[in-house]
């Protein structure tokens, strides 16, 4: 007797999302040697390999079992304290802290306790892996095109006038992801007053601010009863930790995020207890300064490398990991000629809701992984394959 | 102007799940000292926390900044040939295998793959933290009674023939949580004999399978076709680590399983490669004969201060954390007198899905996590609460 919902045989899966455009490139590499721009992943060089491992030992002579324990649904106590002294440190005033499984799970509980089935409006292009969970989970998005200012709030403001009503606002303004772009201090004012006049909240993504020279206010700083911020380790400390975290003023929402994470129950305790250790001890501080200046020359050497070898940056970007650049030809072409001369960048077609035809002709590319005097000549391979 | 959707100026969350049982007489306890027999946590005292320590500095120190870089969605691949090894030392045959944050995590997924608005059937009492992500994506729950054999499946095949057709009957056969009862072997082979003649999987939640002395053989060895098997390394190795794990023979699964962990990408880098690495040098294997006869040990001093304090069990279990307790009043007034003497516990009432008077007056005491001398007097002071 065959179920009702079976497929031929087949259990009836309903579909994930593809594979993002960065894993399709990483994937496409098979384990060659290449310079690798399109990683996400900040630079290895800089990750603090000796000081996780002196931490985690000392976690553990000192905690013992306790840091092996289940984690308490929402964080342990000592990392919420430490996350908190870290959001004043980062200028982002009050709030309350709900610890995640990095940026990124946070995202997901936070679409699963508020999207089903509602709008949501987000920049166009968008850091597609971090809208998965969004996409999975509402009915309908709304992309506001990003200019050189960040997201073009004056149509974001025509889409709402014209009766869009989302809930939410998804946005990196600092950094974007995949544009490098910061967004101006005056349209991150207009958003707001958008946010007032149309009753949504802003869901600001926020993982480069203790990398960046010049982040711009947050938007939680400017207006935290607007904004739902979400925070991350990973470019400050390390991503294979996976801690993040949500920071509100809504004391609801972080009894429900609680509630919700026993749901999956992911973030390990011990990476916890090393986390909390690395920001009470000053460390995590004590680095950014360090880490500013470190990304802050790569991404020039980029910029400068670009320039040299006659490629066309979409914006100027001067902190972060990304690049957007264009050329004459479709960028998957580039991909393939350069991915034979061993360097892989991020075809951008799939960052784009809409004028795809332009964005086929678009990569991101990352300098926040590559090794400084690698920049130049992946750069040139690029360029040479974008005249093939 | 108000959003259509927002209540009275608050955001529209939606309701995530109430606190588990288990929480919440945790929540009860404040920082007191007590004797808990109310986690689920495996005993801290076999907590290989030197080992832990020694191998993650070990892999820092040689994959240096590859164990601290995002995790590939689905599991780094030396992790999944150690998970892969790891099952066949469990004999459980051959399979494919998606690395999760903890087995948690994994139903999570699996839910979301399968179980949006579709039926499924589970034990009677239940798991309730396992079932919260099946719960949240199902629209009907088919109940089934559990009796000192397991899972009751002639009231399984008695629900399918009135015509309940669910696509998958979560199981806990093993050490079941929260009644401690193994599942025979005839009632494992009933339940597959039904899931070949209504055409339904059985998701296996299996965590206690390396600490059990008699686990009775794995439904995914009976017939890998009709299983999908959920592991954990959390009371093997330890819970604060997060590494669970998916193991099925379905290619299909597994490719979707990978892609859905890129929704919230959970798993720590650094972890999967400690979990690998005590796999692979036969640490874990080698500890298993000593954890089985430790949990025994345990189980049977908690059955003689039961016997010797005139409680009632529900069932025998000889394996696993769990005994189920029936008092002649509410659980509930046990547990404040309980308590307020220093000893905490997990009432009932709130695994049932049905009978719920009965079982307003069970208890699930576990005697993994407390010590072992500390069994008798805690079950001293339950006895002496419920005769109050």
């Amino acid at each position: 007797m065959t179920h009702p919902e079976a497929k031929h045989g087949r259990l009836p899966y309903l579909e994930p999302p593809p594979y993002s455009p960065i894993e399709w490139a990483l994937a496409q590499v098979h384990g060659n040697a290449v310079i690798n721009l399109a990683s996400g992943s900040p630079d290895p060089r800089v990750a603090p390999i000796e000081e996780i491992s002196r931490t985690s030992r000392e976690i553990l002579r000192e905690l013992e079992a306790t840091a092996l324990m289940y984690p308490s649904p929402g964080g342990v106590e000592p990392l919420k304290r430490s996350i908190r002294r870290w959001c004043e440190y980062l200028q982002l005033g009050r709030g309350r802290v709900t610890v995640t499984s990095g940026a990124q799970h946070a995202i997901k509980l936070i679409s699963e306790l508020l999207l089903r089935g509602r709008k949501f409006a987000h920049e166009d292009p968008t850091f597609v892996e971090g809208m998965f969970p969004l996409l999975g989970a509402a009915s309908a998005n709304i992309p506001i095109p990003v200019d050189s200012m960040g997201m073009d709030t004056v149509r974001l403001e025509s889409a709402l006038r014209s009766g869009s009503r989302p809930l939410l606002v998804y946005s990196v303004p600092t950094c974007n992801n995949p544009t490098g772009v910061t967004m101006t201090l005056e349209r991150r004012k207009h958003l707001l007053e958008l946010a007032d006049t149309y009753d949504f909240t802003i869901l600001e993504d926020d993982p480069y601010r203790a990398v960046a020279l010049s982040p711009g206010i947050s938007l939680y700083k400017l207006r935290p009863d607007r904004v739902i911020y979400v925070g991350s380790m990973s470019k400050v400390i390390s991503p294979g930790l996976r801690i993040g975290f949500v920071y509100s003023k809504d004391e609801e929402l972080e009894g429900k995020l609680s509630r919700l994470a026993q749901t999956d129950f992911s973030t390990s305790t011990l990476n916890q207890y090393i986390v909390s250790r690395l920001i009470d001890s000053g460390f995590v501080q004590g680095r950014v300064n360090m880490l500013r200046t470190h990304y802050r020359r790569k991404l020039l050497a980029m910029r400068d490398s670009l320039e040299g070898n006659g490629l066309t940056r979409e914006a100027s970007p001067e902190d972060g990991f990304f690049t957007l650049v264009s050329f004459s030809k479709p960028s998957l072409e580039v991909f393939k000629a350069s991915l034979r001369r061993g360097v892989v960048f991020v075809p951008a077609e799939k960052f784009y809701y809409s004028n795809t035809k332009r964005a086929s002709r678009l990569a991101r590319l990352s300098a926040g992984y590559p090794k400084e005097e690698d920049i130049e000549p992946a750069v040139k391979v690029i360029a040479d394959s974008a005249r093939l």
